[in-house]
């Protein structure tokens, strides 16, 4: 593929540079009667909306979605949803600077090797604006989990050095604070960091954390497409996440068969594992555990320190990233890795219906 | 996709089950001329080989790969070819334990969830004989990667609490030792550790580190193939993975941007960066530097130590997994690591052609 | 796939209802550095835009395109192009007639058993205007191959009982006359012929010819994917097509191998054929003779004649279609068949560049 | 694609060359719980084994196909079937010909041009056999058809001039004569016909048509995966197609509106059509009457008559092709036809089955 659609049966194709005309995604193989409207997305949108702190960007955007295609009287057709936002704020001035250099940690240099030159305005494709499709897209995943009874929950789990502290979970807290964390101390403290941070003229990465629960078993297919095979290439197709994992993630490398394998249990004639370091998936297949992931992410590249890099002229020069930004991506990001969750799960739980014939012959009777 | 076919102009269908009549794979849109025989393939598939140390199965496999079809007068003509190996090692009765119980961390349970039934010899599609299909294409993407100067180096990074020492770091010690580490002294102290966890019928897991040199700039395509996405779905389908990361991975959630980035500079009119925390991959797009990634591995999940589980009668057992098993997956991983890694990079390398278009015209002048 | 999405390595995904908000298309997979504006689709939009003659619709449309992404300084730049045509024409009461009962030859029925329910207005996602994703996109397709120095020309070769005199055969004559046939004589007596059959409020098909010149050899991919699968399922994909044929087509049934195999000849050192009642194609794959192909399109479903259908209470009843439709659907469709031919040749020509080592290597260096 | 794998969902690989080691097809998302075993895929395999008639070689194949994977105890695991058919009868040297030379209507220059060079024994990849895999795979699709009460009936409705007569339809005379006619008589004819031509070192074309019954409605996707665009690319994938039409195909061009339009009507509360010139298909879904298809066959390119065609030395020479080679295709194609029309329903069966939210959600409960 060219690389801007995603996904076998719930497709979902974006477009869009950070400073064109707009941003947007077509979603096709959404079921028809699926209760859709702007508001639903909007609500995913808003999100990843900056300006809604003191650690993120004031730059003023407000990213109203508008559906063109695939909706009627309130419902969706069946056909493909057609999904624009529309870009507010133009500054290409601001960006100036950058159309002659690269700028370290971005995808500068690559893309002008790739395609011979680039739209230097603001990151063009390869901006955090990006996003905007994948998380319109997974408003409506979103949307289509909800109806059947699977929810994602999804948070900071560390920012720079400040992890939360499971025993104070409170999920009720990840929308209440700037950071997404379930964890009002550990955000507080994280505000703190990033203050300094900022002072400093750096930025920080940390970690997204996003647990899956009412999973059907025996969503994912063997070998390829492996539930957690698909997560993982979704997740990493997010700009600034470096890793993936999955339950237990890189903790295996260091333990034991008898510590990492989930027991089996029968209870009121119904199995379930007796732990779940697996993460909710067992050779590529949903074992219905919650599904639990986590996410690298890196540090903002965009930092005013000074940098080393060259200009198009080949020359060594000295680089200060002019303009505010957050030093830190994760809390944006939290509601991207959401999405593309969502959006996977749903491809491979439209997937799963032909896995067996018996359910095949019912389902045309 | 049905989950057995993987790539998009350079394609592989693996297919067979552990205990089934063979095991195989069809490698399709390999280029026409590329010199093949079955001893380029025999010598990959040999690295995945059992029975070669102490730390291995002794099962008596020979794994002789056939070519079928693809091939004309020892050069690859175009068109799909066809390897198969046929299973020579059928002890059904072994199987007899499992087939009325689920393994922990096997996917028995999710099997029989998904499909209604499994074959239960010896794990079936989900054994890790699937993997000689990979392993197969994988020697196939290497030739085609040996002639565009790229080369992969891939081994054992950490086998449980032991890591390499890079200060002793020698490439050529990887095929010296049965840990496959580029270490001896490691690899020693590992063998030792692995003997302890026999004798207490346990097993470990590791991390798995690939370096690809050579790698021209420009692969990889934005948003959803990225270099580093189709990497990650690639390896986290290799049933034991449980977590990937690239470049500086889960470190960069608590590094800062002055130190994650990777400055550019000129020497002699090249363009080259000043460290690779990136791992080689700038926005999804290949930046020149070596791509380098690990593979967190889970402990061998068949142990000999006694575990709680089900059987199909829904009563609530206790297992001892019967027959002699490898106490650590990691060196036989490490080539299945490597060949996902070749078909991945040739597939996007193709991909890439079509880039820019003043290449195309030169090309078809 | 959801069936929205066209191609492999060039890849269009089209959106948008009759009386939706907007109809467009996303074309991934354009090479970077192909000169296109509004101007270049505009072009290509308004051959199929209704209200140039007698004898098609006088519906004020005026279908102006804007491209929302993937363009930069006049470029492409290798990300996905997004158009959008938005919809001016909303008389959806005018609609409210069919929204109670099934039109004959309309696909009412089929959307609702399918989806449970349909955008009735105008058809929704089965109009007429679904075909300007397709053309837009052609229009870019069409940009590639010229610049590879390959032309397509598409002409009406008959209109009901009226074919083109090939004798008459002249080029320049095509887009002269409404009926977009090479040869004026025939389309003024199919003009004519129009004019009575709207007396008879009754509609007329016909064929569409394509001839495709400059074609390199080597086109198309063994098997599944030969060049002429793929514009078989390119051009069936239109609305109003029932039939597709290569060549000679459905006239191989009649003729033998002495008559049908084309000769070779060397000519000043160069391999061509005697003639080309292959149409171009030899095992799917292009011979380097003018691609030829024929469409055999419905006569328009929407007729004012009474006709027998059901409604929505499940009752027999008469309908009397309203509203002015066109007679004929052939000469609008000329510009689509063209796009899909363009477009499925643009794909598969980008796919034969990785059949050869030698030239990817070549490629690379 | 790279050309040998088909279908989304339900996804087929062929392989092989006609005198390589074998050929075959991996079968990669059949449902588990179909019973299957080599007699039912024997079984098609033996509608086109040679060697039956006066009019097809007696080249001495049995043709005998292996289950290598994806069964167990009689039925389907869900996981890829593989199946493979050694090839017996190879007598390279009766090829040596044909090493040097290009035969006209045979893809052997087309391989020298795509490729560089070809495996020229018997046509190697374009040879009538690359159809086994075809062939098998269509066996197991129509397993899955039968359990859902779709089948499908194929014949020859012509050879040469000879055309079936409707009034002596008899859907069990096609399996008795060597014609594959439902009208013996027509069958007769077209037998002495064949003599003659063969006398005369000549072949002819036909053409076969295909009528499938108990088609469920809403079978296909809108736009480009329409059911009729999926069955073109499926039939003209098939070598010697060189057209192929649905319904009332080639002949609406001269139609009118009046004419070809279906009529809907209720009859005891069910909706029907009052006449099926669609064949089945409006808007690309299928409307619940009989799908109709027709494919028009070329002439066997091979005769013995002295043909023009030029050498590798670029010197223009005569050829007669030595061997005995049928003076038909058409009868030994019905059951290619007849396959490929099978995996593509299936496929757009399952596709079909996310159609729906409500659907959906009944599905999971």
């Amino acid at each position: 593929m060219a690389g801007s659609t995603y996904g076998n049966i719930f497709k979902i194709t974006t477009w869009g540079e950070s400073h064109g005309k707009a941003v947007g995604v077509v979603v096709d193989g959404c079921p028809a009667g699926v209760p859709l409207c702007e508001e639903d997305i909007q609500f995913f949108l808003d999100r990843r909306k900056p300006g809604q702190s003191a650690y993120t960007t004031q730059r003023n955007e407000d990213d109203k979605v508008e559906i063109l295609s695939g909706i009627f009287e309130g419902k969706t057709t069946g056909t493909p949803i057609s999904l624009v936002v529309h870009n507010k704020d133009h500054h290409s001035a601001d960006y100036s600077q950058i159309a002659e250099c690269y700028r370290p940690g971005h995808a500068d240099y690559t893309f002008d090797e790739k395609y011979g030159f680039r739209d230097y305005r603001g990151g063009g494709r390869s901006s955090g604006r990006e996003t905007i499709g994948r998380v319109a897209a997974g408003a409506i995943a979103s949307k289509i989990l909800e109806s059947l009874n699977i929810s994602i929950m999804t948070y900071s789990k560390s920012i720079g050095n400040v992890s939360i502290n499971y025993n104070n979970f409170n999920k009720d807290e990840i929308q209440k604070n700037p950071m997404y964390m379930p964890d009002s101390n550990a955000a507080k403290l994280a505000g703190d960091m990033l203050k300094e941070k900022m002072a400093e003229m750096d930025s920080v990465g940390g970690i997204i954390e996003c647990v899956v629960a009412g999973m059907p078993t025996g969503v994912g297919e063997p070998v390829f497409d492996k539930l957690d095979a698909n997560l993982a290439k979704a997740i990493m197709s997010i700009g600034a996440v470096k890793g993936i994992e999955i339950g237990d993630g890189f903790a295996v490398a260091t333990s034991t068969g008898s510590k990492d394998n989930d027991g089996f249990k029968v209870e009121n004639g119904h199995i379930s594992k007796t732990s779940n370091h697996a993460g909710g998936v067992l050779g590529g297949i949903s074992d219905g555990s919650p599904i639990v992931l986590r996410a690298a992410i890196k540090p903002t590249p965009s930092i005013a320190m000074t940098q080393q890099t060259v200009n198009k002229s080949m020359e060594n020069i000295d680089i200060n990233i002019k303009g505010r930004h957050d030093p830190i991506i994760v809390p944006r990001a939290v509601v991207v890795v959401e999405s593309m969750v969502a959006v996977t799960i749903v491809d491979l739980l439209f997937q799963s219906m032909t896995s067996r014939m018996d359910n095949i012959i019912k389902f045309f009777k």
